[in-house]
């Protein structure tokens, strides 16, 4: 086992890295605030793990929530369902949530966390690639609004984020998927060492060699660690993590939420970055066929739908959180594994690279295009 | 003017009290954070100053949202609302919340600033005596629950508070008795000196004497900014400020939200946790006397309806914020003017004290009594 810590002064928690945690009792135990816990799961993941979990925690009064599974639940009715059984069970200040599940379970655990009764302790136990390498640490939480992605939330931090690499022996492969757009954005934003290590390992990785995922998942904690430590609320580098998102929350939102997976929108928002970045002459074609290459080799799309117009994207792209005083941001490339935060970027070129995704997309063939 | 400040390290605020104060721009200029402010306010207040503020902030793009008046529209769905109107207008993460109304619209809209795009920054604008003396400062934000009173929410500060005294002008007589009733708690939980001088005052508040509501208001925001200064978080003697709010809001839960006043409930769960305080033998008859007469001469209720029974009220107070492992804890008064955290009074004695109160007010005659 490995563990990383996340160094916020009195808010630092650890991350544990490792095989079977989920029956280490006391690594779980040690950070139940009081002496009740309430699971909160979803219909997929509850079946495999939930047991587990339960076991791990039997020294303690148990409550379950088991909501239904999916991006388009993440919303405030979903919320309330989990502040119902919290009170009608008559839980209080010193509950522990526990979220168990992958991102949308962990956004919205650690928001509910945030909310009930003005702050309850909260625990991320993430069962997706994603989610362990991404949502579950540094505190973001929140659900969706119809009109934008992750729009209402909070930042507030668990008490320890807990990775137990065999959950991904269930993941669904498009999951995994999903999961590697993430890891894939470390080694582009900041790590490039990292990214040729993924230029030679991605077989493993999909093939779920645990030696291979268990590197990434640390690589991708530790970067992660590093950055929120810097920069918890996000008010500067924290938003280089949005490398594609501002494209992939548009395609989410624009599709209707669950019908593209995060990762995979996200994908397809990096690969668009890479085009306008390129288009900046920022970056050289090489570095584009680089990056297209890693995707689609992590069978992950690079185009976008081509049921939204440009104007739609530009539309649903003018409400990210990273737009100031009505000026959009995006996080671009000045070379692989250096990306920063541009306010300046020619818009007709914007609109090239958004025009070009959606016909590559229209002439798309490969079935790693959606 | 009176300014005071409510100490906070970074956090930190001013509170202004005084006549006119909506026609002062520049003092609410100076804390706006972006060029774009959303007024939130409700259909009784805002015919009457909504006006009046958005001249204040002519120097800045202004929406406003104008919700439905009362605690029963406290919830998510309301709060959806605001939610609604500001990504509707593509309100980014710079704009400025500003809250002018009662309670209701000061906790809702503090809230949604919590909540909206992870947390922007919102100004205080009490119209109410009660949101004026209390709910406005501190940062307690949040909404209701079907289950139970403000169980949603999140400890969140404003960037000032701002109290036009001439906004009391138009105040309903039984609104300005609900905020007495928070007025006269801090008499009777740390100032006993104040307390006196409300007994010779009362008639002068009643009467709206501005200097005499100016006095009050600052004594008041004064107390409450030293206690929330030394425990924002509410670990510690913030709890104090909850005085009668445990029985206060198993009433106003009870009996249908928006049924009771918050101040009305308040003050029956004053008399309450009074003569449970006397049924322990801290007080003296003397005392409890003393409390009655001044909440009476307040036109406030000194006992809850009957039509909750002793087990219901048991029943809905087992889900205050501040139970601790199933241990219902309440605040009482070892004398006048001091206050405490008691976790070891005589259950007994407790169903005597909600019997006394509902029978009280079976019998009553007064129409003091609801």
């Amino acid at each position: 086992m490995q563990t990383l810590e996340l160094d916020l002064g009195k808010r630092s928690y650890p991350i544990y890295v490792g095989s079977g945690l989920l029956h280490e009792n006391d690594l779980l135990a040690q950070h139940v605030a009081g002496f009740r816990v309430a699971i909160i799961s979803n219909e997929t993941v509850a079946p495999l793990y939930l047991k587990e979990v339960e076991q791990a925690l039997s020294d303690f009064e148990r409550i379950s929530v088991v909501l239904p599974d999916g991006e388009k639940f993440k919303n405030l009715e979903t919320l309330n369902k989990i502040f119902d059984t919290l009170l009608e069970t008559r839980c209080d200040r010193q509950v522990t949530l526990i979220a168990l599940g992958g991102g949308v379970i962990g956004d919205m655990t650690g928001f509910a966390a945030a909310c009930y009764q003005r702050g309850v302790a909260y625990i991320q136990i993430p069962t997706t690639l994603l989610a362990q390498v991404d949502s579950s640490v540094g505190g973001k939480t929140g659900v969706n609004h119809a009109l934008g992605k992750n729009m209402i939330g909070a930042f507030y931090q668990p008490k320890c984020v807990l990775i137990d690499t065999d959950t991904l022996k269930t993941l669904p492969d498009e999951e995994l998927s999903a999961g590697l757009a993430e890891v894939i954005k470390y080694g582009l934003i900041r790590d490039i060492e990292f990214l040729r290590w993924l230029e030679q390992n991605m077989e493993k990785l999909l093939e779920r060699d645990s030696d291979a995922l268990a590197y990434a998942i640390e690589r991708c904690c530790q970067n992660k660690a590093e950055i929120v430590a810097e920069d918890e609320r996000e008010t500067g580098q924290r938003a280089l993590l949005n490398l594609g998102h501002t494209f992939g929350h548009a395609i989410e939102t624009g599709s209707g939420y669950g019908n593209w997976l995060h990762g995979e929108a996200v994908a397809a928002g990096m690969a668009m970055a890479v085009d306008l970045s390129q288009r900046m002459a920022w970056l050289s074609d090489n570095d584009v066929g680089r990056v297209s290459e890693i995707l689609k080799r992590a069978r992950l799309p690079v185009c976008g739908p081509d049921t939204l117009s440009v104007d739609r994207y530009l539309e649903l792209m003018a409400v990210d959180k990273k737009v100031i005083a009505g000026q959009l941001r995006l996080v671009l490339l000045h070379k692989l594994g250096n990306a920063f935060i541009c306010e300046s970027f020619d818009e007709d070129k914007l609109r090239q690279t958004l025009e070009k995704c959606r016909m590559a997309n229209a002439h798309a063939a490969s079935g790693a295009n959606k």
